[in-house]
């Protein structure tokens, strides 16, 4: 058996789509291992969570240092554990240049948008505002910009009239804990190409 | 019979969408009929073909004239004409305020992208160029911004890795022409409100 590729998973909350990779590393959907968990902060539902299932985490708070600066120790953490593919998985910080940098094409992240729109904060009450008759979720490659980089997978999601941002993020969520594993896969393959913006599969 | 509502076309070129409108009429999928196709341009093959159905006409050509100036004119038209909704198809104008003013919450546009993504020129090229796996188009009520009225129906269409912008465009066509006619009767059925940007059906 050879060995897997190595995952390290990057949260700041709950980190449901953390908790949805896990699954199906587990129900054998994704053929790979998660190799560090890392949170900013120590309350974290995640953290509890990845401890829970046996998984190695590690608290490095961000509170008090610069960006590059506390992107140097989270990145010596990840080399440290030989990560192959680094999963956002609601970690709410911009990375520098210098973490891009260290894992070209190698950092993935989630958004509840379909993207390029509603980026940021709060991107399903932004979708409600705006009066868009759907939504959905993106995965993408991370830049040093915010919910910028190359996309990998979308889903579409319709929205209902009687919608609020809870019912309308729980059906979003169902899709981001599909699309993000499907991926995870796909990036995984290396059967693609990046073309300047966009992802293409490569003939197979 | 009742007098039916009365639309007023406006464009600047060939004219698909005021073509797919004209069809649903024909085939009595709208009740409704064209008072008047405006083009701002003699070349129009839109014009051409109103002609032929036997519509009734009005070439305003818009150049070396200020944006209000030329709106006076066109809106002089459509209320002489007893016009009750404005569909713009492919008119390459920005509405000024007083246009807008002249017909609350009745002008129509449709663009061929999930707005707010890729307003503007060349939408479909702006996907592609953008990565997105999903675009489509937008019917929405007009104001004096680019693309950004209320939204009234959105469609989605996937964008396949082989895509060019023709054959983007050719799919997201497909469904302009079904959403515009869609979201004319809506409009025309009156049975809806508009609570801050969102365009919501009332009850039945």
């Amino acid at each position: 058996m050879g060995t897997l590729p190595r995952l390290g998973i990057l949260l700041s909350g709950r980190g449901s789509n953390f908790m949805a990779i896990a699954d199906n590393i587990a129900a054998g959907k994704i053929r790979a291992e998660i190799a560090i968990v890392i949170s900013n902060r120590a309350d974290a539902a995640g953290l509890e969570e990845a401890r829970k299932r046996g998984l190695e985490t590690r608290l490095i708070p961000s509170k008090g240092f610069e960006r590059e600066q506390y992107d140097r120790m989270v990145v010596d953490v990840l080399k440290e554990k030989k990560v192959d593919l680094v999963c956002l998985a609601g970690f709410m910080r911009l990375l520098s240049a210098y973490f891009v940098s260290h894992f070209p094409n190698r950092i993935l992240n989630i958004h509840p948008s379909i993207l390029p729109s509603f980026p940021g904060l709060e991107a399903q009450h932004q979708a409600l505002q705006h009066g868009v008759k759907f939504s959905g979720c993106t995965v993408h490659f991370v830049d040093e910009n915010l919910d910028a980089g190359p996309i990998i997978a979308q889903a579409i999601v319709s929205i209902l009239d009687e919608d609020t941002a809870e019912t309308l993020s729980a059906r979003i969520l169902k899709e981001e804990h599909r699309i993000y594993s499907e991926a995870i896969n796909f990036v995984l393959s290396g059967n693609f190409r990046i073309k300047e913006r966009r992802v293409i599969q490569s003939s197979r």
